[in-house]
Parts: structure tokens; C-alpha cells; sequence
């Protein structure tokens, strides 16, 4: 038997096949994630993130990353989403920092602050100010990463049903405002609440609350506030809220380092697109009321009122410092960055912007 | 002889690593590009842009798309890239469109116009009204794609040897000065011309220019203009210059889909990052003029000057309106979209920073 007969020439050529195969297989690995929202499934732009986000990573890595979003009707844990990515439940998550912050005190800065940063000044802050190893620090005991996931830019102040001229109108009333800002509205004796989104409207309408803040007029007229409480004010108390990626650490660090790279850089992208989507949605919406809701009123809180909050907010912010080492870092470091970055902030978007409305 | 003896099975061992050698090969089928950018080795953030786009790129293919980045001292064609990519000399490039409207007055507005749209709003037409689509009917015949390359912000005005209080001030001045702004200022009885970076100082020094705008603090303090020309302008004629990325249509069709769409991820990932070093820069340099910079005269222009510059903004716009269907197309479609969405740009962010600064 010649040795080249055609028994080996036939292992020979199923072995390439094999190898082919294998090798395959190899390159082609497929990761399966999850990623959990606070969203519901119809929620734009917020819920828009992580989907575009999961699309741009399939392609990305040719489909050997796919990544599976849930909106919160599927999960039924829309305040949930920390706990889930901690214990592995979900690889990823796209919700808020300042939701946390009964769990942990120092993720409340991470989302915005009244009177704090613009979105611009917020996410140079991240990138380039030290925000980013100073959220490392708070999120590295939880054992997840947590990356920018998305700006609402500069929202609105909240619908009312009446009007609010004093302090006194703003005492006894129930809203539902999260975060730093809800602590500031507590001590001028409102009664405070976080609602998961799906449940916003339902609440104001059968009175649980007299008045809620959501985001800008692109997200909140689709919800139809302005029906029941039709006094929109403008903004304070989130002048840039990020939303925020969460990753399970141990989940991120099983991955290559190229998928760990199409993670990141597409967790980027569509933090940024969803800030544009929402910038259209809000001018689209804003030109939208004067034709069609000629019942919003359009209102900026007085003066009194305004003044009453920021020296709340200064008080409570160094309550909270003196307790909280590491709270008092993150503080610290964004105010002394918006003193800084305010300053061109002025000179550059607000000289012009006054010269040009 | 078995049938499975020694020699058979060294070959089927062969086999199999050259199947793992072939298919390895294939998988990583090795794309090598060059891109050529108008900035010299050093300018930050201009330069770190597609450098780091170049470093993502390279990163998420996992060495598949490796990216040389030419700087202008490397390709002695600062003002030639959008020839050299169409050329195919280099596969991609990182410029400014303006600086094409020699060649083809479209590209003007899609880099910034004077008393047009702030960066968020450029980048939310550029995504969401339109921009896109129209951006890519002024380069289809060019056979080159152009993607936003980074915000700069709203730049400064300029640097002037004397201070400007009337229009007769202008007169007679020779200035650097780029795009449709440079139009309205010749306009106004300046001499207009566009010199590369690299050039800028010197040209300044020798008196070739006595005038000259740059982009903002963070880049023009390291340039040194102002010990030449203390008089330092805010900004009225870009509000939000957007850099461009160019790619030649034909070698990037070449590319498989993922690293197609690894290219698109990363220079959006990198333009929007260059906006924020840039946001940075020049909020560090803004806080360092009092100090160490007291020589600098920090002035806007007064009423009569910018009246006189809006004034011949509109002259001009119609002008070449009627002389260039897509352009009128172009400009229209931004006009539009500015009215709508400075509306909110003023109930946001504006409104908050006249109560914030």
C-alpha cells in the first residue's frame, strides 16, 4: 500500500477540515451577556442606549459578543439593576447612579448635582478632571465598573399643578424628584419620592404626588404630565445627568482584550448619541408647544424660591461631607472643576448664546 | 503496515497545524492604512484625535486594522489631505471641510458657520436633522466619506495688535481668518487669508498678518500670540468648528463589515472625545491667563462691529444661497434647525447659566 494512498489522503483531508473547523470555533468563541435596564421597552432615548450600544458591539466583534437587553417590564426590577449586575444576574446594566444612593452614599455625585456641572463640564470632569478614578473608587467595593451611559444635558425643574411663587406654595407638597435634589426639596418641606418611570403618570394622576420632575420636554410631553399638571419649570437641579453602564467586573475581566476594547468604546458612542437624540427630541418637542399644548405654562422658579434652594443645597452638601470622606472627594473635586471650567463655560457657549437668541 | 501508523500520523498532525496556520491567516487578514491629518506632530487635541482613533481601531480588530497617522511635518501637505484621499495615497485623513470651499463651496457650512449652530446642535443636525445625509451628497462626488472629527467648541474671536471699537478699526488689517467667516470679514475691508498651523506664529511675528484667530485658550496660549497681539476676542464666527474625518470610499468598502463598523465606532468614539480634551484644555488655560498671562485684554467685539458682522452674514448667506442649489439646501436646512433647537439650547442650558455663573 502506497504510504500516500487514499485512506490517508482522506484523514489527511479530514484533519484540515477538522483544523478548520476547530480554529473556527476558536476565533469565533461566542459570548452571551445581558444587560438590564431601568427603562421601559419604549422609553427614548434612555432605552435606546444600551440597544444601540449592544448592536454596535455584535458588529463590532462580527457577533462573537451578543449582548441582550431587557427593559424593565421583563425584569420587573427597574431600581433593581445594581443588585442584579453585583450578584451576576445580568453581565451589564444601563440605569443611574444617584438611584443608589441608600445603598451607598457616594454614587449619589456621580449621576449630576443641583447647581453643579453642565454636561459638557460634566463628562471633561469624567474624562480629563479625575472623575473617572474617583468612580472607580466608589464602584470598586461593589465589584462593577461603571462608565458614562448617556447625558439628558440640562433638564427641566418639574410639572406642578399650581403655580409656585413662595417657598410656602413648594411646603407639604408630595413630588417625586431623585437624587441630592430631593434631599434639598425635603428640608423646604416637601414630601420626597423616587417612581420607577412606568409609574409616573398613574401617580400623579390618582394624587400619590402633586408634582414630579422627569427629564425635558423630548421624554416628558410623550408622558402626558401636562394634562394633569400644566406649570413646567425650567432647571436647577440636574444640569447634566449621565446615565450610567454598569458592568459586572468579573464578567468584563473573562473577556479578550479586544472585546473588553469594543465594550468600551462602544459604551462611548452611545453614551454621546443618546445626548444628541435627546438634544433633537427636546427642540423637536420644545417647537411642539406653542402649537400644541397651548395649556403648558412655562415657568422659572423666583427668585426667593431659588435662593432658598441653593443655600439648602450648600448646607447639605457640607453636612454630608463631614461624614463621608470619600463623598467629600468626589464633592470637592467637581466643585473646584466647575469653578474652573464655569469660567470658560462663560466666555465661550453663554457670550455667544446671549448675542445670539 | 497499520493503517494508522507513525507516518500517517505525523501527516494528519501536519495537517492540522497548517489548517490552524491557514485559518489563523485568514481570520487575521491584515488591513494596513495610512491617514494624513492638516496638524503638526504636537497639537493637541487636534493631533490626539485620529491618533487615538488609529490606537482604538487597532485595539478592538485585534491588530486586523492597523492605522498609520502622518502628521503635516511627515506629508508637507497640511491644506492638501481632502486631494490626498480622494488620490488614494492615504486611505484617511483629518482635517477641516471648510478648507475646501476652494474646490467646492458645499463643504463650507459643514465644518461651522458664523452665528450658527452651538456643538450640540451641530452634532444633533449632523445626526439627527439631516446633516448626514446632506453631508454625504456633497462628498459622493468626491468619492470620499466625511465624518465629524471633533468639536472645538465655540472659539475664540482672535487675536489683534489694537483693540477694535469701530468697524473703520478693521479696516486694512491683514488676518488669518478661515471659512465664511474670513468672507465676511474681507467684506468688512480686511485682508483675508488661511495659513497652516504651522505657520501661524511666524507669519504673526513678520507681519504678514496682523490679526489672526486660532480656535480657543487651551490651544492658542501654547501658540504664544499673545505676546504679539494682546487684544484677545470672544467668539462669533464658529460656534461649534466640528473637524472632519475622510476616508476614501473605495478602500473602505474593501473592509469586512466588522471593521467597517469598528471605523465608524471609534471616530465617533474619538471626535467626541477630542471635544472634551478640548473643553479641558481650555478651561485649565482660561484659569491660568490672570495669572500668568496679565498682559492679555480680554474684549468682545462692541454692538456696532457685531451688528456690521451679522449684517453681511446675511448678505453673504443669500449670495451664495442663489448661486449653489445644495448649498441653499445645505444652509436652509441648518437655519431651520437652529431656530428650533436654540429655543431649547435657551431654556436649558442658557437660562441655567445666567443664574449659575
Amino acid at each position: 500500500m502506497n504510504m500516500f494512498g487514499k485512506t490517508t489522503k482522506l484523514l489527511v483531508a479530514t484533519a484540515l477540515v477538522a483544523g478548520l473547523a476547530t480554529t473556527d470555533a476558536m476565533a469565533k468563541k461566542v459570548y452571551k451577556w445581558k444587560l438590564a435596564t431601568t427603562w421601559g421597552p419604549t422609553l427614548s432615548p434612555f432605552i435606546d442606549a444600551p440597544k444601540k450600544f449592544a448592536a454596535m458591539v455584535e458588529e463590532m466583534s462580527d457577533g462573537r459578543l451578543k449582548i441582550r437587553v431587557d427593559a424593565s417590564n421583563k425584569h420587573k426590577a427597574a431600581l433593581g439593576i445594581l443588585d442584579m449586575v453585583k450578584g451576576g444576574q445580568y453581565e451589564m446594566g444601563h440605569s443611574a447612579s444617584y438611584y443608589w444612593k441608600g445603598k451607598d452614599i457616594n454614587t449619589l455625585p456621580l449621576s449630576t448635582m443641583p447647581f453643579g456641572l453642565t454636561t459638557p463640564e460634566q463628562y471633561a470632569w469624567f474624562y480629563y478632571g479625575g472623575g473617572k478614578e474617583l468612580t472607580q473608587k466608589v464602584y470598586a467595593p461593589h465589584k462593577v465598573l461603571s462608565y458614562p451611559g448617556g447625558s439628558s444635558g440640562n433638564q427641566m425643574g418639574g410639572w406642578f399643578r399650581k403655580e409656585i411663587n413662595t417657598v410656602d406654595d413648594l411646603k407639604g407638597l408630595k413630588m417625586r424628584i431623585p437624587g441630592f435634589a430631593g434631599e434639598i426639596m425635603a428640608k423646604l418641606g416637601l414630601t420626597v419620592t423616587n417612581i420607577a418611570p412606568g409609574e409616573l403618570y398613574t401617580s400623579l394622576e390618582r394624587g400619590t404626588i402633586d408634582a414630579l420632575e422627569w427629564v425635558g420636554p423630548g421624554m416628558d410631553i410623550n408622558m402626558g404630565f401636562n394634562k394633569i399638571a400644566p406649570y413646567y419649570y425650567t432647571g436647577w437641579h440636574e444640569p447634566g445627568l449621565d446615565l450610567q453602564f454598569l458592568i459586572n467586573e468579573k464578567a468584563f475581566n473573562k473577556l479578550p482584550k479586544d472585546l473588553q476594547a469594543i465594550v468600551e468604546t462602544a459604551m462611548k458612542a452611545a453614551a454621546h448619541d443618546m445626548y444628541l437624540q435627546n438634544y433633537h427630541m427636546s427642540a423637536e418637542a420644545w417647537a411642539s408647544i406653542e402649537k400644541d399644548y397651548p395649556n403648558i405654562k412655562i415657568k422659572t422658579f423666583p427668585k426667593e424660591v431659588m435662593d432658598a434652594m441653593k443655600k439648602v443645597n450648600l448646607e447639605l452638601r457640607e453636612e454630608m461631607k463631614a461624614k463621608n470622606p470619600l463623598l467629600k472627594e468626589i464633592l470637592d473635586s467637581q466643585e473646584a472643576y466647575q469653578k474652573k471650567a464655569r469660567k470658560w463655560t462663560e466666555m465661550s457657549d453663554y457670550l455667544y448664546l446671549k448675542d445670539n437668541l
